[in-house]
This record gives C-alpha cells, structure tokens and sequence, in this order.
C-alpha cells in the first residue's frame, strides 16, 4: 500500500490525519502538484483527474478520492472506530461528515479559490460568488458554536471523521485563505483548541 | 421509521431510488418547499437547515442527509448491497459516488441554482460561474461516455449507489436546468437508458 500525498493540500490532510487516528503506518510519496507532478500520463493512471491523494493497494487498484479511502482504512482498521460502530451511528457520523463538508468546508473551498491567485490561470474567479461564500462559511461556524455548546465533539462525544473535515475547513480558512478565526465563537474556539492539541492534527 | 421527502427535489429523489432498488417500505410524508413547509419552527427541530430528505427514526433520531440515510438503510438491509460488500468495494463504490456527486451532479446543481429564477430571491446568481459549471458537466459527461465503454455501471459490473447519484444529475441537467441530452455520447447514452429503465428510476 502507498499513500500519493500532497503536504499542503487540504483533501491529503483529511486522509493524514485519519490514519494517524488509526495508527496505521502507511509509506507515503509526495507528487508536488505546483510543478506538474499529477499531470504525468504514469500518475494520470493512478487518478485521471489528477489530484492527490491516491492510495494505491497492493493489487494496483487506485483509491483516488479522500473519503473513499478513509472508508476503505476504516473498514481494514475498525479500531479506533471513526465512521460508526452501528448504523444508527453510522448514519449519524456520515450526517455530521456530509454537513461539516458540504456546509463549511465547500464554503470555504469555494471562497479560496475565487480569490487565490494561484487559481487564476485555471478558470475564472468570480469576487462576489467568493464572498458569498465566505459568509456562508462564517454563518455555518456561528451554528457550529452554538451546537458545541453542549458537546465536545462535531458529532458527539467521542471523535469521529467529522472533526476531521471541519479541522481541515477551519485552518485552510485561517491558513492559505488568510481569514482571521472567527471572534466570539467560544465553543467553536475549544473544540478547535482540542482537536489541534491531538498528535493527529500535524501529520 | 418516516422519510421525509418533496417529490420533486433531487435530493430525496436520490433516497427514494435507494429504498427502492432495496425493496424497502417506508412510510413517506411530502414537505413542500416551495410553501415554506420545511422552515417551520417543527421541520427545523428535525433538520436545523430546513432541507429534505429527512429520515426519522423511532427512537426521534433525524438523520437529515440524503447520503446519511443511503448508508444507514445499507447497514440495515445489507441486500441487494448498494455501496460495498468488502474494503475494496466499500472504497472503490465510494470513490465513483464520491466522483459522480463532485464532479457531476455539483456541477450541474452550480449551472442549474445560478440560472433558475427560483433561486434569484434566495442568493445573487452569477452567469459567468453558471457557464462555467455546466461546461464542466458536459466534459465529465464525456469522460464518463469514456469509461462506460467496458463496463455496464459506474463502478464496475453491478449497479451501485455511483448509479444513483449520476442518474439524479443527468435528469437534473436535462429536467428542470432544461438542456439537451448531450449527442454523440453512445456510451453514456446507454448506461442512461439501462438505469432509466428500472423500476426504481420512477420511484
């Protein structure tokens, strides 16, 4: 098994991150995605989108998208358990996964690259659209607040991939987004303090 | 057990062709959108962003994501399976589902909700970014027209969950968003018609 990896995208991290929950040892390889790297017609086979990360398996078959390997680690690995023990926490898990996802990392996602350099010669950036969803992004972490008032986790009590996705969302935010964390968002801020603090969040 | 639905919406439409490639029955209740019957202060005790499908269980669980009810029903009722019989399969059906939702069906949600009047009251629209998105849609359509030569699903030789969430892309794109389905895709054209003639396509 080897892990393509890209250190400083945000999809590899999700998947650095939960195999460090897991404790798994995985060799990883770097394609450096700035210098053309997952656009050679050897890597173009492994993914033919051409994003990191990939994990291949020992058979060749490709993984090639960041949830579907955290699903295929999870169902290897059970322990510790990420995604659900049963289906009621299944279901639930996969609801946190999809919202902290669909509802603040694509927000923020959408933000960064409407305004990103970077993104400029690959389509075209549209400024309102970005800061639309910047606010939207803004408006889900002050929901966020309010729903970890009586929890410590996204999900629930224990850790879960949801906290995975809303870690990675928050710091591209605060990170290559450039957005200061948002203020007077207290159980925001904890959970974020808490979840930084683990081994697993600088993998 | 209750699904919360609105018949005309894709989301739902999605878990209404899970339940149905299942064989399961489940009593349904239709939430009208359009009248503002999911933003009651009652609707949104279940789902906080006032959007359908919602499934509740007995116990008052809400799980309020269309992909989170696909996987508790899945580990529920594990036949005829839908998204994975082991790690590889689990990781490969989510790889698809996850490219299809991705690269498809949000492309062509991003064309359709930035070019419907209906949405023109609820966010600003750019018809820039609506282009851009359904250019996109239709390349992924050829890529797709590509990998259905030597296979009859999305993800591999079984119908899948992949089957699912393209489906409901495509007929989003040529319903409501109103295009063509696009020519010269012999392939893509195919699978269509294979999965359109299920009886859970009408479900």
């Amino acid at each position: 098994m080897k892990l393509y990896d890209f250190k400083v995208a945000p999809y590899p991290r999700r998947v650095r991150i939960f195999v460090a929950e897991k404790g798994i040892e995985i060799p990883i390889e770097q394609v450096d995605l700035f210098t053309g790297q997952s656009r050679t017609p050897d890597f173009l086979k492994k993914n033919p989108s051409g994003h990191v990360p990939v994990l291949e398996l020992d058979d060749g078959t490709c993984l090639a998208e960041s949830v579907a390997i955290c699903r295929y680690l999870e169902a290897l690995h059970p322990n510790p358990n990420l995604m659900g023990r049963d289906a009621r926490e299944q279901g639930l898990f996969e609801m946190w996964q999809r919202w902290m996802e669909l509802e603040l990392f694509f927000t923020v996602e959408g933000f960064f690259k409407h305004t990103d350099p970077t993104f400029k010669p690959r389509f075209t950036q549209y400024p309102g659209y970005a800061e639309d969803q910047r606010l939207e992004a803004l408006e889900r972490m002050r929901r966020l607040d309010r729903e970890l008032a009586n929890r410590k986790f996204i999900a629930g009590d224990r850790y879960t991939v949801a906290d995975i996705t809303a870690l990675v969302a928050i710091d591209l935010f605060t990170g290559f987004a450039g957005q200061p964390f948002p203020s007077g968002l207290p159980n925001f801020k904890r959970w974020h303090d808490t979840v930084s603090a683990r081994p697993s969040a600088s993998a």
